[in-house]
């Protein structure tokens, strides 16, 4: 078990060694240590290596100078500059919470950007200032659209956090294909199969094998078959990555750069690096802060207090993870031995130490 | 078949003679032709028995004060006065519209309302501004949140409406459960079983029975069970009560009032009537106009040209609406004959001509 305060000063470390001032090397690593301490592990240590490899690819750029190239007053583009996602994120969302203090409500579109983490972190910026935060970004294309073969579309996922009163903030993060990429690849560690909805082939047959995106398969949109409406998935998924990637002036649908250095560069590019989109929404534009936040605490309770299916248990989005982070926080982070591994000889290039553990 | 020009007139002439004036049942006719035209005939006429109903219930206002009851440059809520939905849609995406012009974005919030028809239509409105148009809106509590037996969410659509150059509109409009109400009621004339995935029963348990509603039933988010997703779905349709129920000062989950007057109001009111939100972003606050459209030219063109699934042909959002609106606008309107019954009945209460056709 390490410490968060251990892992987020060694991360730190490592991104200042890449160049990052120490200001935006912490702000880096505060992301990559909120998703471990979410117990969302898929989005945060193991994730330092492929940064690394990038950075020596010079496909990332830690002294980026990061810009709005656009505006209007409850609107514009920022130029990531190539910055690492999690700063690019960071900086748009600040500029859309700053223009909704204005105007009272905000979108921020980001090109020339990276994998910017768990997009949560960023809708919960908004919370501070008794503002609705919205995060969308695109990804590297792994998804059909209904009726195709063709992989054109990422996991594309959405957060919106909402602020409440006593109850804690309603959060919602989900990407919009049934299941995370990461899932395909723990079966496929395994030797498992999937359950069928979640892939189809190189034809576009359905299929129960984690390992079919190396064989020409694809993830398939969330409502998996056009019977369960995976059309609506697909429709979500475009949006998310129009908003994100064409509104912005970055790359989209299968044009976006891919964010592990192995794989190459498209040969074409239709814009600047990824996109994302940021969001923030004051509640006193529609109503009193306090009214608003018992009517939430109200919605919340109602749905707290649904009648369970037996053995189940209903939840409010965002309670998993903040239920995580209690935990985690308290009883430390585990990282699994191959990635501790990894984290070192990262390390050793870098001339960081780091510790490893038995676990 | 009828005319469009025809069942226009007869439906302003129904709402003129319920008290509404003639522009505002100009306005509302406008929007249960167009979902006729548009191909989706369960928004259509077969919804005016409804309406005639709720206003004689005292249920929905004909002469109602729509107006902003709170705002800032770039925000507003809309008290709809109980108005007719289709009313207090278009006056609250107008204000939108209105807004967004000077500050590059907004959201209205719209409280005080009833059943808005298609969504699409009032998303569309924007287009003829160089604007995107978002459109959400809260409805009859009848899907329960994943694990739950409680049915506290609607089948709570969402429209986005964006502009492109060449190539027609991006028009996604969806209902964040797999399929829509409509579906299981055709099913359950026919004496029909449904897929697995739409509906659970009193217990929560997978059924197929597409009458299970009037047995304690509920329908099932997007995703249908947790292995594909429906807790994706859950926070889906959640986020859109919120944001149509909870901001707005509207109902919310099972407070909503049914918008069919044979279902009484719930003894329970945590706000007014149905709540919606509308959303405008002005293109050009991003980058000109001219240059999104060809780059959205691009995106759809990229899409349209995805590889199918043999014997398949991939869709842009819009397209079947679209294309069914060429062919109507031809062909004519077709009523069921059980729809032309109740219209003749409602037409002579009312003391409006309506011609029974053989179809």
């Amino acid at each position: 078990m390490y410490t968060h305060e251990y892992l987020k000063k060694f991360t730190s470390d490592l991104f200042q060694k890449m160049g990052c001032s120490p200001g935006d090397a912490d702000a880096i690593s505060d992301v990559f240590l909120r998703a471990e301490l979410r117990g969302l592990p898929s989005h945060g240590m193991i994730r330092i290596k492929d940064h690394y490899e990038l950075w020596k690819a010079h496909r990332i750029n830690t002294t980026p100078d990061i810009r709005i190239v656009h505006e209007s007053p409850g609107t514009a583009v920022v130029d990531a500059d190539g910055a690492i996602g999690m700063l690019s994120a960071r900086r748009s969302m600040e500029i859309a919470i700053s223009k909704a203090r204005k105007t009272g409500t905000a979108w921020v579109a980001t090109r020339n950007s990276n994998h910017l983490g768990i997009g949560a972190y960023y809708s919960m910026l908004a919370l501070d200032y008794d503002m609705i935060g919205i995060t969308m970004t695109n990804a590297n294309p792994l998804v059909a659209p209904a009726n195709s073969v063709s992989r054109l579309l990422g996991t594309n996922p959405i957060t919106v956090a909402i602020p409440a009163g006593k109850e804690p903030p309603f959060v919602a993060d989900f990407s919009t294909t049934p299941i995370a990429r990461g899932k395909l690849a723990v079966a496929a560690k395994k030797g498992e199969e999937v359950p069928l909805g979640y892939v189809q082939d190189k034809e576009g047959n359905p299929s129960s094998d984690p390992d079919i995106l190396t064989k020409g398969g694809a993830m398939l949109p969330l409502g998996s078959d056009l019977e369960h409406g995976s059309h609506k998935g697909y429709a979500l998924a475009a949006i998310v990555d129009i908003l994100s990637g064409v509104l912005s002036g970055a790359n989209f649908g299968p044009f976006i750069p891919p964010n592990l250095a192995f794989m190459p560069m498209p040969e074409i590019q239709v814009g600047k690096g990824m996109g994302h989109l940021f969001g923030a929404i004051r509640i006193d534009g529609f109503m009193p802060s306090g009214e608003f936040k018992k009517r939430m605490d109200q919605w919340i309770t109602t749905f707290r207090n649904a009648k369970p299916i037996k053995g189940k248990k209903v939840l409010i989005p965002g309670d998993i993870e903040r239920e995580a982070e209690v935990r985690i926080r308290r009883e430390g982070i585990s990282i699994l031995p191959g990635i501790q591994k990894e984290l070192k000889e990262v390390a050793e290039q870098l001339g960081v130490d780091f510790e490893v553990k038995d676990e």
